[in-house]
């Protein structure tokens, strides 16, 4: 099919060695997965960054952060019976699961669009309670007026949800807790009110009956959300067949509200598919991608800390040309363009 | 240890032979998991009836609910190739998961709080949406001032939900949709605000990190629902090593809230324990049960639908005196009495 993202030809545009690591102990092990914004007339993106103790031979490390102390190594002999290490994104010890990485949030700034640096006066965005002991990750990053939603997943060992806090300067933070319990991931709210609500999707995960579905969600102030609604399944030999989520909040078109979605496969393939959604009653799916809109095929696509991984959760829009920025390989942070009015001339309304 | 529950003389008070089928087709399997609550001087519980076509040789037969027209029975050869019966509770069935049996919701009557009977003007709430196809189920009943808030599993091939109605005469109800979305259950609303915030209890399970443990939740209007907080997880080796959940609402006492909760093991095997919580900030946990406070035991505890299951979602005070209503081992309804006093003093504060 037609290839409708144009990628950025300077793709990458930021790498694990872009940016210094939180300390000496640790290395960057992947940048992923941003958030994106327009702050003060530049371009922002709220990277995922991911850290990894350095590691010493016949033994395994990680990091957790503790309440008390800030970031705190455990390492573990390799050969320890209680160790188990059968899955690489997972350390199991003593019963408990813990991550190999621990992530944080850190904005980077651009005046370009693809040139990114860091500005010290805007600073990381740590796990800060019990809920976001194992790090927050890959977070959508919506604008109301002048006020900034981050939602974002708080992984702990309470579980995976969402947590969220408010900002209007970058500076000063306001803390909501967690607005979706375990296990929940993929929270983006939409830009404006419908009928006097906020909306949200997000996707939950069932151990049992369900899946990994695309829900949508309501709320009279952002904090307390009720209402909930399946909008979008897994389909059998698609793209999206083991599950879907969300990209940054819809975007609002005459159609109705244009939805950039990941969808993946049982092998862990991550692709893009757009869906449309009702204006007025967005849990009404009007379309939605039969094939995906973009797919992994470029080296730094293909291979990384986790290959054929396309994974978007930000974006912006300038007239019909949308912006999008992503994570390739679970390791690198990318750009692409494409027109919106192309994108929906793909949806069979 | 010291028996604090005295069980009924009269036990089991209902079974599925005391009420009739919904329809000639269906046969109740199990009477259970009562929600408890007083309306107009009268003891009502709101039970859960599953029923189960009645199987014809060789075919195995299920019930969904159907939006169009009602109760549907789903009937297909046991030699069908497509056909999956691995797990006694679960029919899989070309790649999807229905339930054997399907529950509805029924409020029966009693005047001395033992001998109850259904109500010909209050009749049964069905599942009625396309979140609960496969039935509703284990009610919990609040009382806040004359409303009564109903919170129920509401099951569906979307996931394992917790759905919300309320009443204030057991004939009209307000239908609040789903308060909490896949994979919840076990939620039990405060019945009264705290620092004017409604409060509720349930119980999220994770597919990876995490578990099934209990939560705590705060709304503004008991619809829309944020701050969650992890109270209480499961204990290696104790009576709630696999999962615990709510019953009933918590009782206010002078040392804090007191809830009554279910505990069970690996091996499924049900018990209550309590756990006290801090009255003005019940996210805070004062004291848990170290062993359960009762276990299954009776015959009709012991054998049954699912044996050695004792699972309370229904209470009633009276001063001192705690009545529980209980399913016995997935089938028959029980009830016991305990003094609070005695229940309070096996928590170590």
């Amino acid at each position: 099919m037609k290839t409708l993202f144009t990628r950025f030809p300077e793709n990458p545009i930021l790498t694990p060695q872009s940016i210094s690591a939180s300390s000496a102990d640790l290395k960057i092990e992947c940048l992923l997965n941003p958030g994106a914004f327009r702050y003060n007339g530049r371009t922002g993106l709220l990277l995922r960054v991911a850290e990894r103790p350095v590691q010493r031979e016949g033994m395994i490390s990680f990091p957790i952060y503790d309440m008390q102390t800030g970031i705190k190594v455990i390492e573990i002999a390799t050969n320890d019976p209680e160790l188990n290490l059968d899955d690489p994104r997972v350390i199991c010890y003593k019963g408990e699961d813990f991550l190999t990485t621990i992530s944080y949030l850190l904005p980077v700034f651009s005046e370009d669009r693809i040139h990114f640096e860091t500005d010290p006066a805007y600073g990381p965005l740590l796990g800060q309670d019990k809920y976001s002991a194992y790090g927050i990750e890959d977070c959508r990053v919506s604008q109301i007026n002048d006020l900034y939603i981050l939602t974002y997943t708080s992984v702990s060992p309470q579980g995976v949800a969402v947590g969220m806090k408010t900002t209007h300067d970058w500076i000063t933070f306001e803390e909501s807790g967690l607005i979706f319990p375990p296990h929940n991931k993929d929270c983006a709210v939409f830009e404006e009110k419908i009928n006097d609500r906020y909306f949200a999707f997000h996707r939950p995960s069932s151990p049992e009956i369900g899946g990994n579905y695309m829900w949508l969600a309501q709320s009279p102030d952002l904090k307390h959300w009720g209402n909930h609604q399946c909008i979008a399944r897994t389909r059998e030999g698609h793209f999206d067949s083991a599950r879907l989520g969300a990209g940054a909040a819809p975007i609002r078109t005459d159609k109705g509200w244009l939805a950039i979605y990941h969808g993946a496969t049982e092998k862990n393939r991550y692709c893009l598919g757009a869906m449309l959604l009702d204006l007025n009653d967005p849990s009404i799916l009007l379309a939605r991608s039969e094939e995906p809109l973009m797919e992994p095929q470029e080296a730094y696509e293909m291979k990384g800390f986790f290959g054929e991984v396309i994974f978007n959760n930000g974006h912006l829009v300038n007239g019909d040309e949308l912006t999008i920025y992503y994570g390739a390989a679970d390791e690198v942070i990318c750009g692409a363009k494409a027109s919106i009015r192309e994108i929906l001339s793909t949806l069979d309304t």
